[in-house]
């Protein structure tokens, strides 16, 4: 049996077998064929018609770069208008200007564009972000979304590359999780939507809908910190990038009820210092990566939108970042009068304050340290001189305040045993306190917002134009 | 005020900053930096006592090797146990079997582990996967898990090089979507957890508690394929790499309620040929990567659980693969009488007849081509000659059965609209048919299940034992 031969297989299909992924423009571009014949495939971008000739165009969306096509006047279909796509097979040459172009022999159109019946964006035009925004399905052909595309696939491969290279392992965190985010109130819930099925799966023990189908209430995650201090206290270092959320009825520009999370945990870190050292190579090895990689599209990028001057990205290359206590920070905003809501000590920084210090700063990224207690969540580690201080940490960028939130963990069994008593969930979380009770070692983490990263990195104002299919109250479209 | 200078900032803490990542097991490994002096930190494993030495597996998950440490007698802290944590210093040597192993000079044990005080891993003992998985939070401590999750961040980093090789950019697609799977009823809805967040958003228009955040009921997504397709008419060439859901009631050893898909979209695809050159391009780069880089911890995995020679890797490797079509498969399979449940003809394949010509092919991947329409998705592309079958393939591997399916998308509007309106989706899924209204290519895609990928790499008998967190029917711990 295991020999046994098929016979009768159909022959393989004889098409030839020349793959598109052999002359996109981005290749084109980087190998500079000059004077071979190519055939590529794209959509229609500007056109200029004159005398002998019309010239478009040509996007494949696989750069920012487009390759103008040369199509002498007697080859032109009249279906060839701006947004359709089509093929175009010729020669390549250098025009006046050392610019590669096809000299089109033949041009064949694939989809037709009739702007007039309905297609949103008209060549040559401009149009508000928030415009764009309610044609997310055609919003990937502006040459603003598609770039923003390219740049969010290269910070994803940079920060990827930054955490394999230091020997950290990618861990995918649960987007499923018992775990309501300490009660804050703040999570999605599921249950199956077919009613037939939440009936079949109900038990004694678990009557109501929303625990039918897991045998218990579940929430989306808004958090993959608390899985990773279980992976670190096996494999020292580990990572995820994945997606969070939050049900916060939240329209700010700084908000998504979707959006991902970069968040890192490393065993043997006990200290603030080596938790600034992880997070600001991070940081800094990333942009340095991207700005090496892919300069030319960031500036583009910039270009387009506008973006400000003042925030460089260059500022998050040069390390160290500057540092400031929580109670200096206090003592900064305490002396300016030109906020909202005045700062009160104690309690949290309002995004003024967080953009305030960053100004302060020169518009460069600051760690504000050792934070009161009762401002960090019950998990972070107290200054063993200063019980009412934690080890825990904000790192503040240009544009969005807080980009990066991280903390040591509390590693003493007992002191966590009781800190889970005082909020309720000793008995919910009580593998997250047994980590602590064989082979216990200190970790420490953070969390970048990764829209956020991007936020910064391109002075991208509203966080919904940084992701493919953004999610906010009141609107999850498509 | 933006070149005010902080001139009160406290100084950065004055610790040294020798960070841990300097000192990893896979560092030394990989450099063998014979006679320098090293501080290593990590988990204690096999322990050999000998005359005057101990000799101690030290384990930081960095890699499936361990170090040996020898440690002189008088040093042993009695604390220094299977499981606990430790830090050790001292010089590196060799061996007379020519390993590297340290001779420690101290040792720091940081936290003990008592097995009799409920610690679920004995030393020296092996257990069945399902007793492992019952203590979630302590599995990646086990040999066996901590190798499955550094092979599963090395398939992800493979599957990502092999598409930024070739110009495919990668996309999120949203978790979140008003997509229901074409109202097949495995989906998991969504709703905020916090009853008054829900009646502060209720609408006249979306009074059910379901509706009420995001005006209109939400889903977990079951696949991001329309979402790409959106992108790869665009940018040509898009993948993604995320978490679907499916609300079934299934405990099968192949599926999960929450599980990762490899999914990837090509714009100017219009047959079955390109798409499986796609398909078998991605499968056997990806494993041939993982062959040339992770050969050692393949080896050592699936000798671990004893995996079975049959199921080769090196097949996934060897292309092209062969084809049968779906008639010719049925021709195949109604000559055995060895099924549970018989063939029918026009039917879906059962996972026995799956298993069974993956077996008929000498336990090679093998593609079934051109199936009757009415078992694919409504967005199949019909074969022009034979309106009967569409464009539609699967690939079928040992030990899963179904790794890939991949179909031509429909891209004639009209043809299209009439499916739409057939399956009573013409309003929802406006967006979709939209598509092929403005610039239109045909597109092709497929989607590989992930961790069936792994184990179809590692022949691993339960889906549950390839992922960090678990999640089926009655069953979301932590």
């Amino acid at each position: 049996m295991m020999n046994m031969k098929l016979l009768s297989l159909p022959c393989r299909y004889t098409l030839s077998r020349h793959l598109y992924s052999s002359c996109s423009v981005k290749d084109i571009l980087n190998t500079q064929p000059e004077g071979c014949k190519k055939k590529l495939k794209g959509w229609a971008k500007a056109m200029r018609k004159m005398k002998e000739n019309i010239f478009v165009d040509l996007d494949d969306g696989s750069t920012h770069r487009r390759l103008q096509v040369v199509i002498p006047k007697n080859k032109i279909p009249a279906s060839l208008t701006y947004g359709c796509s089509f093929e175009a097979e010729g020669v390549l040459v250098r025009n006046p200007n050392y610019q590669l172009e096809l000299v089109a022999e033949s041009i064949n159109v694939y989809g037709s564009c009739v702007v007039q019946d309905g297609y949103p964006f008209a060549p040559r035009k401009t149009y508000h972000p928030e415009y764009v925004r309610q044609h997310l399905h055609i919003r990937p052909r502006t040459a603003t979304f598609s770039s923003l595309l390219r740049l969010r696939d290269k910070l994803s491969s940079a920060v990827r590359n930054r955490f394999a290279e230091d020997n950290f392992i990618e861990i995918n965190a649960p987007v499923l999780s018992s775990n309501d985010c300490e009660g804050a109130g703040e999570v999605f819930a599921v249950k199956p939507d077919s009613e037939n099925l939440v009936k079949e799966m109900i038990s004694k023990d678990h009557q109501s809908p929303m625990e039918a189908f897991f045998n218990g209430q579940t929430y989306l995650t808004v958090s993959g910190q608390m899985h990773l201090e279980c992976m670190a206290r096996a494999l020292t270092k580990v990572y995820t990038l994945g997606p969070t959320f939050r049900a916060e009825n939240s329209k700010s520009r700084l908000h998504l009820s979707e959006f991902y999370m970069i968040e890192a945990e490393q065993a043997f870190i006990d200290n603030t210092e080596e938790l600034l050292s992880s997070i600001e190579k991070t940081t800094s090895t990333v942009v340095k990566q991207l700005l090496e990689k892919s300069s030319d599209e960031i500036g583009h990028y910039r270009n387009i939108i506008g973006a400000s001057k003042d925030n460089d990205p260059v500022n998050m290359v040069n390390v160290p970042y500057e540092v400031i206590s929580y109670q200096k920070a206090c003592d900064v905003l305490e002396k300016e009068n030109c906020f909202k809501n005045s700062m009160i000590r104690g309690k949290p920084l309002a995004k003024e304050h967080e953009l305030f210090l960053v100004k302060y700063n020169g518009q460069k990224p600051i760690f504000v340290v050792d934070w009161p207690k009762d401002l960090k969540p019950f998990y972070t580690k107290a200054i063993p001189n200063n019980k009412s201080l934690v080890y825990a940490v904000d790192l503040l960028c240009p544009n969005v305040g807080e980009l990066c939130g991280g903390s040591v963990r509390e590693d003493d069994y007992d002191v966590l045993k009781e800190k889970l008593s005082f909020v309720g969930l000793e008995d919910k979380l009580h593998w997250y306190l047994e980590l602590r009770k064989f082979g216990n070692v200190s970790t420490a983490g953070f969390g970048i917002g990764f829209e956020r990263f991007l936020q910064v990195l391109l002075d991208v104002q509203n966080i919904k134009d940084t992701i493919a299919f953004p999610r906010w109250p009141h609107n999850c479209k498509m």
